[in-house]
């Protein structure tokens, strides 16, 4: 069992929004500690987005102190431009908690809802609805911001059941 | 007309390799710095592996001190996964200049091959061949660094060309 809570980050990449959010695991118990989104200016250029971006989650690093990091893995059947712009914000939001020594793990959106609603094929709002019941008091003011949140929870429960089985 | 040489850096993005390439530009007069690859461990987590390369990237910047960055913009018609994977790499290559104030130019496959060898339908060991001509003394190991000098190059003649024609 881990000595004190865990501070989990959890993020939800995009090149014009990428959601965050963080809480706090003590074993199963669960606390929210704050959420948002970090926009980038679609006027300005990619380079300089990235750069706003890595920014702010350089902040968000230092300012929260996380102990993990966990990003959703999207998935996109879009056109090869916009997977190669969701990549380029992916890429981003994967190093900066690498580069600050933050352990970063990767969950599929299928796991990120059994984990949260107990199934793979739950909707967007029931994700939310249920971040909110996990999470009293988190302000959500976003769909990213409540994707985020549920990733999070989600390490939080590999967490905890990693913890529990040890040998698993 | 530029009151000195400029040094500019080419890179061709890709989360395996990464080419890199650095000229000196005196107006239309080149002279070859470096060139080289950035491996990154097959074996290694995403996030390392980007860490990884944001380091070498961060230590080109510092010992080299380009004054310009330049990036291949490539096109990719495989799976969405690949060109999510391309998409970290160039997200992190893209950031890195611009982290370090230096600006970042995006030149397409097609421009880099009409800039370098006349026609944007010439074949990869043409590049390769005219990049070796317009640059003696360039080592050029692998691919990777000679597409990486192409644009390097392609961003010279097209500074060189803004500077004769500053209303353009």
């Amino acid at each position: 069992m881990p000595i004190r809570p865990l501070r989990i980050l959890g993020l939800d990449p995009g090149l014009r929004f990428t959601g965050f959010g963080i809480i706090e695991a003590d074993g199963n118990r669960l606390r929210h500690i704050a959420d948002g989104v970090i926009g980038t200016d679609g006027d300005a250029s990619v380079p300089e987005r990235l750069r706003a971006l890595d920014a702010a989650l350089n902040r968000l690093l230092t300012d929260f102190m996380p102990d993990h990091a966990a990003v959703e893995e999207t998935y996109v059947n879009r056109n090869a431009t916009a997977t190669l712009k969701l990549g380029y914000a992916r890429g981003v939001v994967l190093l900066a908690p690498a580069r600050a020594g933050v352990p970063v793990a990767e969950y599929g959106a299928k796991t990120v809802k059994r984990s949260v609603v107990g199934t793979g094929a739950a909707e967007k709002s029931q994700v939310a609805l249920m971040v909110r019941r996990l999470l009293p008091g988190a302000a959500i003011t976003r769909a990213d911001a409540a994707d985020a949140l549920a990733v999070a929870i989600c390490h939080a429960h590999h967490l905890a059941t990693a913890t529990r089985i040890p040998a698993a």
